[in-house]
């Protein structure tokens, strides 16, 4: 596949920037990829790794005559950036991000957006629970969604250009609203990290029960809440502090649900209970028959030889 | 590896069930493996699939001459299912279950437990969001915990050779005391499933967020809920009602804590939340040096290939 960009500046350098770089280079989509981090260990992690073709100390000099530049910072953190770069974008050039949550990036990114840069805003939705630049694998994206929410007016060929390099690394691309967005990430990703957070919070603090007994016999259930709550911190602490509005509805239809299950325990309503997780299972199989998972009956539970081989 | 019991008796052949009669016979540890359930569809199943040498029409049928005798069914059934077979139980056999909760089901069943019989209450830590005679498969328990929670003055030689049968097919034995379990378990288990079932049912509510685009943008945390909350409601229904006092006290932990993360949220409390979000993340650490889950970067999220191959 011919490369897409000429020059491809990484800005922040996680799971996601180092992922991307190894699938750009995977699939040979880029002419140049330049990275950049704020952290010089992190700078000096990824030179040694070599995903990037040249490293740069500071975000202006990264984006000097790169025509896609990616925003791959937490979301707090996109303003300042923004800021920094906006000199230094070539015209012509597109600036997209990586943030989970789309109406605060927008507020915080577009005002410096020079005339004559396409700012297309987007969020893979794909990611594990490591983090930094030696979490980065090539197929991260692969059948994977990566949705883009441009603003009204932005420029057709710039988005269909841009839409070219990620399906070119194995994403699924859709367009949505940015609240629209924000919306659907807090009941399918939001909220639940949110949960699992408080979970495995709950099971710390517990005395009575001690925390080594916790992790041996996590296997059944609680496991998968703690891979969920491993994620990194200061990505989802912005994540809750920008999409709070979502969040905090979600999270009160949550708990309102959650005391008619609790009650219903409480009064030894059997029909109820078993009629509620009777339907939240049809809705299992509609993620399986979606692609989103498989129905392996070993799936992530399977001995530890064959996960092994994963 | 030689015969542990002359013949088991299956009692339900459900998932975990099936699980054992395919691993007993894949290791020899069985000289027959009689099977029953009440379903006669369920019955027909699994004489289909043949993995059991005989199945029989009741429940008392099966247990003659069975020097093991296994509860495989939903806790709320093992009341029924042990004052049906008392009488037939040959002397000196040992009977156990299955059954997620360990103080309900010594209520429901010791009562009926003749003289001479060994009864050994036990809980596998493994399963799948599968239920029924197919979903069975040898490997469940391999590396899975399996509590035993002996009455005082159990036999030691009769809890001894049930935990050579366990070990022989994979399973880590530990022993404890029945309470301890079920607040052990309201913890790791029951009370994540009714949050994962609590989530998905908020999901689903929602008429803002069309159910499709849940289902399609799924991957990013709320796929992991809808597995755990995909497993069999008489099952769940059964655990709820005969754990309510562990479980109602977990949830209410839970609530107090996610409202404290809730309220965070709403003031912008930064550090506080990315505090609470970094000590979560070092449990998950443990969980992974327990060897109870792998790090590996693209576990259960890779490329549909990678996962189709597992």
């Amino acid at each position: 596949m011919a490369a897409t960009y000429r020059r491809v500046a990484l800005i922040g350098l996680g799971l996601i920037a180092s992922s991307m770089a190894h699938a750009l280079r995977w699939k040979g989509l880029a002419g140049e990829i330049v990275g950049t981090a704020r952290s010089a260990e992190t700078r000096a992690v990824a030179a040694e790794l070599g995903f990037c073709d040249r490293i740069c100390e500071t975000a202006a000099e990264a984006v000097q005559g790169a025509d896609l530049v990616v925003l791959c910072v937490p979301v707090g953190a996109m303003a300042t950036i923004a800021a920094e770069i906006a000199p230094h974008l070539a015209p012509g050039a597109t600036l997209t991000d990586v943030g989970s949550v789309k109406q605060a990036v927008i507020e915080a990114v577009a005002p410096h957006v020079p005339e004559g840069v396409h700012f297309i805003p987007g969020h893979p939705l794909a990611g594990t629970e490591h983090s930094g630049p030696r979490s980065g694998f090539a197929t991260l994206f692969v059948n994977r969604w990566w949705l883009l929410t441009p603003m009204p007016g932005a420029d057709a060929a710039a988005t269909a250009r841009l839409r070219g390099l990620l399906e070119g690394i194995g994403a699924h691309v859709d367009e949505m609203e940015p609240g629209h967005h924000d919306l659907v990430l807090a009941v399918t990703s939001h909220t639940p990290h949110l949960i699992a957070y408080t979970m495995v919070g709950v099971a710390d603090h517990l005395r009575r029960v001690t925390k080594s007994e916790i992790i041996k016999y996590s296997a059944a259930g609680f496991r998968d809440f703690t891979r969920i709550a491993a994620s990194d911190p200061t990505m989802w602490r912005d994540v809750f502090l920008t999409n709070r509005e979502a969040t905090l509805d979600i999270l009160g239809r949550f708990t309102e649900e959650l005391f008619v299950l609790q009650r219903a325990i409480r009064m030894g309503d059997g029909p109820q209970l078993f009629e509620y997780f009777t339907r939240t299972r049809a809705i299992r199989r509609g993620i399986i028959e979606a692609g989103q998972d498989t129905a392996a009956p070993d799936f992530g539970r399977g001995a530890p030889a064959a996960e092994a081989g994963e």
